[in-house]
């Protein structure tokens, strides 16, 4: 709080002589707020000065006066708990745009149900000359049979509608679709897939497995315009929940485009520290090095994302020794260790920051040992990231612990993956691997750096739930009662950090947002739960009233509608 | 001047009372200036003021009074010509880079200079992997022999050099360039090549035709660091000219980006109206439509670059009748009128502008054609551009003209062409259709806007020599004395709107820059001959002491080592 006593002064000297000043503080007062401060513990303060580019000047703390003049605004907190803006360190940016931008049917009750959904998504999407969505289930709707183009045909008939089944062995097209993809009575079956028919032989409306591909292959593939919905869209998915900052892990040319035409219009709101998909799209977006902050901070390409080797559930995790429940097999790498050590030191030697995926006990021991042979060459503070570190052999903690040291080692982890793989981490990995499993506490123990994300949209991107899990290890379900290797939990200012500060940290940010002090960006939020009090079954309801980001309203949640659209600026 | 009224305004009331205001301006005073006025004729005035964003408040004219207060700056034109910023309405820019930045031997007399200049070059480019180069003749050079691999290691022997022989039919290599290329005296040579070796049957250094490929293909491709250093070389050749702003004719992805790295770091000097390589690029670079104008006006997509047709020296130039000197062939088109259509309307639908190379007059006449039905459909200020316009059929005249009263036409010519081309094209042609080449006026007289350019790296990027052509049709030899079909001569106050207004104009910038008025950017150069009187010799020499872009100085001849690196803000 050295710097209060400056901005103090600064009021003091500015306040009676110059109204007209062009710099307008605002103050924010009558808030419950909490931040990690530059120490790592949380600090509680009650107000906060920000100036006109949306930059923190002041926090003031339990018995330090509060200016009463000298700022221009003032915004009332009206006693609400305030945080910085969260940041969500995994993120897969456009895909979450085009999951929200889609037509989602997973929670339709009935067949009705789902052509009266079909019908409205078409009305509000009067552009879009396919549309496209999923989640359908006959089963569910108790239907007794699949659904038909007929059917689609009475809601929809001027585009085609292609629709995915939950499980993603079939979909359901209108006429419009099956005519897009030239099926006919006359059309036989692909080897592999079924086109399912009605009594004349031309086709019902729904193609199972490979018979998919004579429409899919269809589809027009989305265009800059479908981009920038869907980015529009990822932007709202993520400060409605609070968050006003995330890494996007895999980066293309055509993203990071995307990106650009949003900061060049003045409509990117959420922060994006990006990761180029491979070395080429790094190098494409980056050329000789990591972009600059862009747009006040909201842009920047870190590095690369680069892929170890696949996930636990389809068994394409990279492990020891064979998994519990399929003991032929060990998975398998994505890259052998010199592919693995040839990109990233490729990527060190320009300075981008390296961000793998590395999901198997093989897999991080690999990437751990590239680190460290790397680390002898590319020195100081690199910040080397293991994107999900999933499973860790406890043998290879030290080798972690070395690198942390060295160049720096951040865990990117994920608290929902816990809650939602622990069935399927146990069956694939057996009880003797899961003290390394999801090892939050002792990743944090052993050096490295947890920034914590939701990986969306394979999960919902929703801090709340993470928080939730990361303290507790227990599910919404309240499974298991007592938490899932509960010594992996870690503690409530540790997942603060997680997805705040040490998130920024991970993304070199740590000097532009991430925490709420002087010289930081103005990120904050008003929520009605304390993370740092609530029970986990609290903080996973945590409601978000507003989002501001550099000092701008993003979100407000009485105008939820107004979205990002309806942010006001600082003044009011 | 309506606005200099209110610009005194602002200084009488800024002056006396607020010297700490923020926004300094500035008064350029002491100057004969000249620009295209708004009503398209020349404008003379004595002193400007500009503002510290760099925009141009007011011009002062012989009669009107120069404020002598209530500006911050004062810059002495010393009695000096000043003109606005010339603009070359058609450039390759990474082009003109990359010919800056590699080894031109074209100008050395004899081996042994050509060694001093290579030695010299590695020296200075201890960072370059590969040394490329051209334009050695070793018949100039009276050696009556190649050169040999060996005399080239005696000055460079770490790195692989490669040179390239002025008719391009052969490359001179050092070994380690041979060694890249795995030539060796069990090479054999492939068909249509040569390996020039020595009496042992090892390779003596010189590749001719085809062989050259064995090595060629060795070549790095240019790195994104090659690219900001060529580009910041084509910037220095531009604006060490006193062109502040290009036309760029075929930007790809990477050029963009290499554009958007200098903007992004401010060291984007010189603005850039870029037109796409073609649909793919336009579209990955613009998104859904061109770019907004980004860094002050110093970057934006405005559309598409499309090639009709080839070169008329080449006898690809698409010609309604045979060729004057070689009667079985009229050439060929780049595209069927039916590729071109759709091209044009992927572009025109998505407010793309459209600029479509054509050079000979059956290219230009079906472009014509193409433009014309196409602007049954879209409609608007459109101003297509045909690039070169190079042999028009005056019987397509009316369809000019019709096109240019819908949408708009630009013809996008390069002066310097006439006279580089001239006995060429009276090959090519033959006397009877001379009388629509490169025909300037009879454009103009038909309703198109003229944009002159230089075609660089083809031609030097020099608005002089192009300047002087244009209003002679005279080489820099004197020939022919009375003018190369002196009746498509233009007048100097159309030259100077070809170089300026109305090249701003064909790329949709005549509210941002192009001429010195109030609102407009100040891009401004000083010269020591007055086009509107000097002859068109003198013109040629014209020296460029300063060049200004947005009120900062980019150029000045007294430090020609300082390039922008050098540049002074308006601060002095």
């Amino acid at each position: 709080m050295v710097r209060a006593g400056l901005a103090a002064l600064a009021i003091t000297l500015a306040a009676p002589a110059a109204p007209e000043t062009a710099w307008a503080d605002t103050l924010v007062d009558n808030v419950q707020g909490q931040t990690i401060g530059a120490d790592g513990h949380v600090e509680r303060f009650k107000a906060l000065l920000m100036d006109d580019a949306g930059v923190v000047k002041a926090l003031f703390h339990e018995g330090e006066k509060t200016p009463k003049k000298g700022f221009q605004y003032r915004i009332d907190g009206k006693g609400r708990i305030m945080l910085p803006g969260l940041i969500d360190a995994h993120a897969h940016v456009m895909g979450t745009g085009f999951a929200a931008l889609t037509l989602d049917l997973s929670e339709t009750t009935s067949l009705a149900d789902a052509l009266e959904k079909i019908a409205a998504y078409a009305k509000a999407h009067p552009d879009r000359p396919w549309l496209i969505g999923g989640g359908w289930n006959q089963e569910r709707w108790k239907l007794g049979r699949f659904p038909t183009a007929a059917e689609l045909d009475a809601v929809v008939s001027d585009r085609p509608v292609w629709l995915e089944r939950a499980d993603g062995h079939a979909n359901w097209g209108n006429s419009a679709a099956l005519k897009a993809g030239g099926v006919t009575a006359a059309t036989p079956a692909p080897s592999g897939g079924e086109i399912i028919r009605l009594a004349d032989g031309s086709p019902a409306g729904v193609l199972v497995d490979n018979a998919k591909a004579l429409v899919q292959s269809h589809v027009p593939p989305p265009t800059a315009r479908d981009n920038d919905a869907a980015f529009a869209l990822a932007q709202r998915e993520f400060y409605r929940r609070g968050l006003t900052a995330v890494a996007d892990m895999g980066t293309s040319m055509a993203d990071w485009q995307t990106f650009r035409r949003a900061g060049d219009a003045n409509t990117l709101y959420v922060r994006i520290m990006a990761y180029g998909a491979g070395i080429e799209n790094t190098v494409a977006i980056g050329g000789p090095g990591p972009s600059p902050w862009l747009y006040a901070d909201r842009l920047r390409l870190n590095g690369v994302k680069l892929y170890m080797d696949g996930a636990l559930g389809s068994r394409g995790a990279w492990l020891k020794a064979p998994y519990h429940d399929r003991p032929d097999t060990r998975g398998l790498p994505n890259l052998t260790q010199t592919q693995l050590g040839n990109l990233m030191s490729r990527a060190a030697m320009d300075n981008f920051q390296i961000a793998v995926h590395a999901i198997g006990d093989e897999a991080n021991a690999v990437l751990l040992g590239a680190m460290e042979d790397l680390a002898q060459t590319y020195k100081g503070d690199r910040r080397w990231r293991i994107e999900h570190a999933q499973v860790i052999d406890p043998a290879d903690w030290p080798i972690a612990e070395r690198v942390a040291k060295s160049v720096g080692l951040i865990a990117s982890m994920q608290p929902v993956h816990q809650t939602s793989d622990r069935l399927m981490a146990e069956a694939r990995l057996g009880p003797e691997r899961l003290a390394g499993a999801y090892a939050w506490a002792s990743a944090k123990a052993h050096g490295a750096v947890l920034a914590f994300g939701s990986d969306t949209p394979v999960e919902l991107p929703d801090p709340w739930t993470g928080f939730a899990a990361a303290i507790s290890r227990i599910d919404a379900d309240g499974q298991p009662p007592l938490g899932w290797q509960p010594q992996e939990r870690v503690g409530r200012e540790t997942a603060l950090a997680g997805y705040t500060a040490d998130a920024a940290y991970a993304g070199f940010a740590e000097k532009r947002f991430g925490r709420l002090a002087p010289g930081l960006r103005a990120d904050f939020i008003f929520v009605d739960t304390d993370p740092m009090t609530a029970s986990p079954e609290a903080i996973r309801k945590t409601r978000v009233f507003e989002t501001w980001v550099g000092g701008g309203k993003v979100w407000d949640a009485d105008k939820p509608e107004g979205g990002a659209a309806g942010a006001e600026p600082v003044k009011k």
